[in-house]
């Protein structure tokens, strides 16, 4: 029998720190349902204490999610334990995982604390933590660059103190395998009671490593990995979930565990955290990019089941790549739009959702000939069929473009309600219905980015556009799908517009990240 | 006194051979020119016996570079090594990499020999080669999975035979750090006269491990790493060049070598490849990536710069990111922009070429106010800039989209100088222009992939679309750029046609890939 690896999830805390990538709490917890589904074992839903929406977040997280363990991340202060507490009371099983760094650089220059407060603040945060829940986890941030004379004395006052988890991050993405492994094999080594807790990692990808570093630590007896989906996260982000998961299994002849995941629920988890945050994954991604199985980018298909077993380690459908199915015409009706994404794994939350969700699925048949998971997948993440409330709607649109004219367009917006209409001409049709859409809107907001991938192929296919807008600190990223790529491109800035308006203040929680 | 690692590059090699990527012979020769500015030491140009096309890329190569090693891949007959060393004949260092496969699998299943008739060939092969060059690479395909007593025995006989560079390719990406090391070690120890070759790796990245198993290689005394610019290669490519370099350089505590390579010059080199072949770089990617450091993505700026050293293991500066910079605008006359182009790295081949580009240039500055190093990049990356045939052109378009309506577009063409004008109703005004442009174009083929990058930022910014279009077996990529996302796309979709209408004909790599 071998061990359980615990694989603790992160996207929707260290993930959710790439710029734009901010989630509304119906993202999270439908990326939550879908972990769950995934067989996740820790999901960390936020940092309850950075603002009121992540701590709501959390909690809804705890809520709607019933056999994975819901999480919430705390500095090792009361304040942020305290929160952490509250956000998580409604989970069936909970954990607060509270942190401080333990590196000479950070104490000093972050913390400004001598390493013996350090120690004491871990013992008083631990015990703090400990009136919530007994499922504790204890990090050392920077551990990568912290003494080990120091770790290993934070660490056994941690564990006496009752923490069950022991957090190694690679905060700075700085640690080679050998030399990483051979810290977690020294810590489980000298620290006493090391058989007592779960030994975790939690690597960063600045040099590409922190796939590479999380599995060393597990040959070296770490049995948690804290990984997201996509290796989303800060700069180069964290641990790739995906790839973690398939080393671990393809490679069975050389590991000691095994994980609980559902390995073919990975492809749809990937496209449904790509779709919400707006983050691409490039084709050469390893598990789940475009390319990364030869025979799902219609290529060379006869050679590669001619000689299958001679090139493939993994099969496409075990990570969860399937064709594009056909699943849903013109005449489909209410009942199998709605079985069809129950097996999809989207929840209807409401009655009035699949109305408003039915009725968008109708106007997309009358456009698109053949209408595929991946549209009703595009079509749920559509602002308009969530039922948050919207500050700006698009009404109406009209733009032409013609070689040795102006590009001009015309937009009909409701705003709060009231119809205005504006028109602008641009560079092109998408500045021009952009700029339209300021002269109402007026948000001053600098556009930091704008990409389209067409979801599915044919030319006939919905382009779901992804803007990123910017109004002083604040970064949102805005989603439109439409056959009409200037429609949803103008869909894309109103969603984003409206997050802006949502104006949700947060804690800045740079210079707080594991 | 380290010892030197030799950076070999397959970009133009294995990258190619990525789904779409195809280069054509002027795209090969400007990556090469870049690869040569980094300090690549070689250039594994191509595969000289797959098409005529890729035997003139390769000499096209070897005849433009002259400090890097210029190199053909050959499978381990006489005709494709004849092939190769006329390929490679004009280089001032030329290079001939042989390889045959040497697992159980691959020797029964593709090769259908006995392990003797295998080293024979190997054998027999590097004499073929060393009748072109002394500089002979000699692989043994699929070598993660081969037996190591049949691996020593090859590699014996093979440096007998006077090959200069042994190659350990994991070519279906199954090995972790700690086993390939292991296998690199031995192989060391065991071969006799291991110290008069350079051991060399060329590792896949399915499980996410190439540039992990790259380095523990390395460490284990490997001195080339086979590498691509962006980690591009078939499925989920191979290792990354710039993390290699930039793990080699950062940790220079732990290793025992040094490269060669300019490291400001990584991110222009990224950003070339990303364009020519239409790969996109996820913004999570390690180094190259657009949130890799983190005062990159405009957002936390005063929190880095604070405590910088708390957070930061590279500057970006060192591997060539740089602000935006506002070149050059309307009133910028022909020798600045000449002398900018020469700048930023792009070669001018020809007087014709450079009005062109200056009358393209001149038209792009009416449209957009600032016009920044990546507009230049882009509007040298535009077909009709280099003086290639191009059957089909876009000389007029007009396109109208209202709600309610269904969109429209119209085309005047170029076909082989011959005009011709068609219209289209569509989905969308992309799907319109794309269906205008079919209706005299007759091409069909079938839409893979569109997708779109803004190239700067601002809602004034150029879009740059890939489509990717298949008809029977040939896969082609066409990138388009303008201020008009439609135009843009038009230009795209007819670049790809133009590459359809070339009509290369290649042996297929696929099943003789390293």
């Amino acid at each position: 029998m071998k061990d359980r690896l615990v694989i603790f999830d992160t996207t929707l805390r260290d993930g959710e720190q790439s710029p734009g990538a901010a989630m509304t709490r119906e993202e999270k917890v439908r990326i939550a349902r879908q972990l769950e589904k995934m067989r996740v074992d820790v999901i960390e839903a936020g940092f309850a204490a950075a603002s009121n929406g992540d701590f709501e977040s959390i909690r809804a997280v705890a809520e709607a999610v019933k056999d994975s363990t819901v999480c919430s991340l705390a500095r090792a202060n009361e304040n942020d334990i305290r929160r952490a507490g509250e956000a998580i009371k409604p989970a069936n099983s909970g954990r607060i995982h509270t942190f401080i760094a333990t590196s000479p650089i950070h104490m000093e220059k972050k913390l400004r604390m001598q390493p013996d407060q350090v120690v004491e603040q871990a013992v008083r945060a631990i015990g703090w933590a400990r009136q919530y829940t007994d499922n504790v986890e204890f990090s050392a941030e920077d551990a990568g660059r912290s003494e080990i004379d120091f770790l290993c004395r934070i660490f056994e006052q941690v564990i006496k103190a009752g923490a069950k988890t022991i957090n190694v991050p690679d905060t700075v993405g700085y640690n080679m395998p050998g030399q990483f492994a051979n810290l977690i094999a020294q810590l489980i080594e000298r620290v006493p009671n090391s058989d007592q807790v779960i030994w975790s990692v939690h690597c960063h990808n600045d040099l590409g490593l922190a796939v590479a570093n999380s599995l060393a630590a597990v040959m070296a007896g770490a049995r948690q990995v804290e990984c997201t989906v996509n290796g989303l996260g800060e700069r180069a982000g964290n641990a790739s979930m995906e790839e973690v998961v398939m080393a671990v299994r393809t490679r069975a002849d050389l590991f000691a565990v095994s994980t609980n995941i559902d390995a073919t629920q990975i492809v749809p988890a990937s496209k449904l955290v790509s779709q919400i945050t707006g983050y691409p994954v490039q084709p050469n991604k390893a598990i789940v990019g475009a390319n990364a199985f030869a025979h799902e980018s219609g290529i060379h298909q006869d050679g590669v089941l001619k000689h299958r077993e001679t090139y493939e380690i993994m099969r496409a459908e075990d990570v969860g790549w399937t064709a594009n199915r056909l699943t849903l015409g013109k005449l489909s009706g209410r009942n199998a739009f709605r079985a069809r994404l129950t097996e999809i794994g989207i929840t209807i939350e409401s009655e009035e959702q699949l109305n408003i969700a039915f009725a968008r699925f109708k106007e997309l048949a009358d456009k698109k000939q053949e209408i595929f998971d991946e549209d009703l997948h595009a079509l749920m993440s559509d602002e308009g069929v969530t039922p948050e409330r919207e500050h700006f709607k698009l009404l109406a649109s009209s733009v032409r473009s013609e070689t040795g004219e102006t590009p001009h367009a015309a937009v009909t917006l409701s705003v709060d309600g009231d119809e205005a209409r504006s028109e602008s001409e641009g560079s092109g049709p998408v500045d021009a219905i952009f700029k339209a859409i300021e002269v109402t809107a007026k948000s001053q907001s600098e556009l930091l980015l704008y990409s389209v991938n067409a979801i599915t192929s044919g030319t006939d296919a919905q382009g779901e556009v992804t803007v990123r807008l910017a109004r002083n600190d604040r970064v949102v990223n805005g989603q439109g799908s439409d056959t009409d790529i200037i429609i949803a491109s103008a869909k894309a800035y109103i969603n984003a517009l409206n997050k802006l308006h949502a104006n949700t203040q947060r804690v800045d929680p740079q210079g707080e990240s594991l």
